[in-house]
């Protein structure tokens, strides 16, 4: 969950009336952003919130009460209205730098397994403040996830709740495996069988291209373009692909010396060095799909997160072969109440949440 | 050459009266380091002096002088006494942000065709300034070094000098392959063939290693330690090695996960983090020698650099079979003398550099 939200803000404007039948608040509160959503009882979203409160951009310290302040900056208007609202929060807030530790559910996870390690906070205000746990693969590199699980288990409801769908991976969600992936700063991979999130890889691949152009020499000669270069874009994922061998480490320097040669502009410079990481993490994901027979090749998958980032990841998947990846929209949403559902927060009889 | 100099300062006391048998001025004029030699006629270094006035880091702007200020400061007093001196330098001060670009020399490269790429700055002292050009390999995927090219000459002056070593390297070095790695910011693996500089590889391991560290979620739990913990240090190269399919953008993501499930302390995560990104860039060499059916196993290399970076790549190297890399002490001096030789600017009779 890397969105980064504006300045507080309210995506609609407030009614003058009490929302007579808001049933849910809920909360993806992660490390630099807070999205609050205002669902009613069919769980669609009435009205949503956005701030950059995340758990480390408090409005003031933890030990002053900065969460307490984050969450009625962020909520107080529709609890002031309907002060009985069950309230869920997923993400880095369920962290041991969070509100609460909401301690780790080990693979294979399954979303009744998130419901049983809901841990409670108890808020300034009274409410109890339902937060969802994360996910843990151990083993002798373990692996993972704070807020991510919520969103994999909304796009399974959305899969679960549309039926198969055009591409058939929705009728595989629920006992054959699904490949989900989650770019963003710290890109997930995860594959999802039998309703469980069985395993994953992270990629740090958003946080080590911001690292890489503000603070190496790849930086210095690169300029931010009007819009994206798709072509650059593409001539890194298809350098990282036919010629990464020598691996990230080395190709990156590329961007440097294809400048210096004049074989690309300061303007592709940062377009190139994105292709090149993304087209890297493919790559990587490849090799270890490979260990277990698997490939990307002619495979469906599902991805989750900003759009114009997913549409990158599609077209760098079509260079290795996969040409059904599908965006699913409203994870984030639908996963929190789907899990506050489950959890008997609200009504189960609602069913699946509802895009706005 | 990424020595990073201490403020400027003089290695050996000046002696009251003027250094009669000073024969050459020789400067290593890198991104952040100014490296000063004064050699007698036979190749030997009589004073060094080393200051932070690098090319990025002068004492004044280029345009009002910087580059005369830091070199008067540098080697001034030298001058004073012998004025007419010959001076050489190699390193980015032959870059187009430079004191004046020395062209790249195309590989195949040899010591010839870097003496006769010199390029002359005249300094407002009136002494010319000498400087050695670069190396380019061209092509898809093109690379170039600064500096390195006169440290490879200099490795291999020592060798030729020497006559056969222990591990049989040296009579290689005019007609074989040798394989020569300098560890640092911008690490580089040069392939030397027929005393010409072949074809090499940039890693950029030591400044994507400070930019994790420094700018990125993995630094924030990382505690240096008293001393290298050279446990953890091959912990992380071990893993690169045996686990390090999905690649480094995955691999590291497990600094911060073992320090969460407390299989890594704070103090461990620094070294395990370089061996981490250290096995990666030696994994990436293996597979590059792979394609001209080649390999680290077994090998005999040289490396060139600070002794205790380079002997950590030594026991990297150990866990690729590679158990022949041997330390090649002041690569710097000499290449610089024997290149100045070979250009004519002090007797080509003296034969090679003697390290002090």
């Amino acid at each position: 969950m890397t969105q980064t939200g504006s300045p507080l803000s309210t995506q609609r404007a407030e009614p003058a009336q009490p929302v007579s039948d808001a049933a849910l608040i809920a909360l993806d509160w992660g490390t630099t952003s807070l999205r609050a959503y205002l669902f009613d009882a069919n769980g669609a979203v009435l009205e949503t919130r956005a701030s950059t409160a995340g758990i480390m951009n408090l409005p003031r310290p933890a030990a002053e009460g900065g969460f307490d302040a984050a969450f009625d900056a962020a909520v107080g208007a529709w609890l002031d209205r309907s002060p009985e609202l069950p309230v869920i929060a997923a993400g880095m807030v369920g962290s041991a730098q969070g509100w609460k530790e909401a301690p780790y559910v080990n693979t294979p996870a399954s979303a009744d397994a998130l419901v049983d390690g809901i841990v409670r906070v108890q808020t300034a205000r009274g409410v109890p403040l339902n937060i969802v746990p994360g996910v843990l693969q151990n083993g002798e590199l373990p692996n993972v996830m704070r807020g991510e699980e919520t969103q994999i288990f909304g796009a399974l409801a959305c899969a679960d709740a549309s039926g198969a769908d055009a591409s058939g991976t929705a009728a595989s969600a629920a006992n054959k495996g699904v490949l989900i992936g989650l770019p963003g700063t710290h890109a997930k991979w995860v594959m999802v069988r039998d309703a469980k999130i069985e395993r994953f890889h992270t990629f740090m691949t958003g946080e080590v291209f911001a690292a890489l152009t503000e603070h190496t020499i790849l930086g210095r000669t690169m300029v931010t373009p009007d819009r994206p270069d798709t072509d650059a874009f593409l001539r890194g994922v298809r350098v990282a692909r036919d010629r990464g061998q020598a691996g990230v480490l080395a190709t990156i320097f590329s961007t440097r010396t294809l400048g210096l040669t004049a074989q690309l502009t300061r303007e592709q410079q940062p377009d190139y060095l994105s292709g090149l990481l993304i087209g890297h993490e493919l790559g990587g994901l490849e090799a270890a799909l490979a260990q277990r027979q698997s490939t990307l090749a002619g495979r469906s998958l599902q991805l989750i997160g900003n759009e114009a980032l997913c549409e990158r990841y599609r077209l760098a998947l079509e260079r290795f072969g996969c040409h059904r990846a599908e965006l699913v929209r409203h994870a984030t949403e639908r996963g929190l109440w789907r899990i506050a559902a489950q959890a008997g927060l609200v009504s189960a009889a609602s069913g699946a949440a509802r895009a706005t």
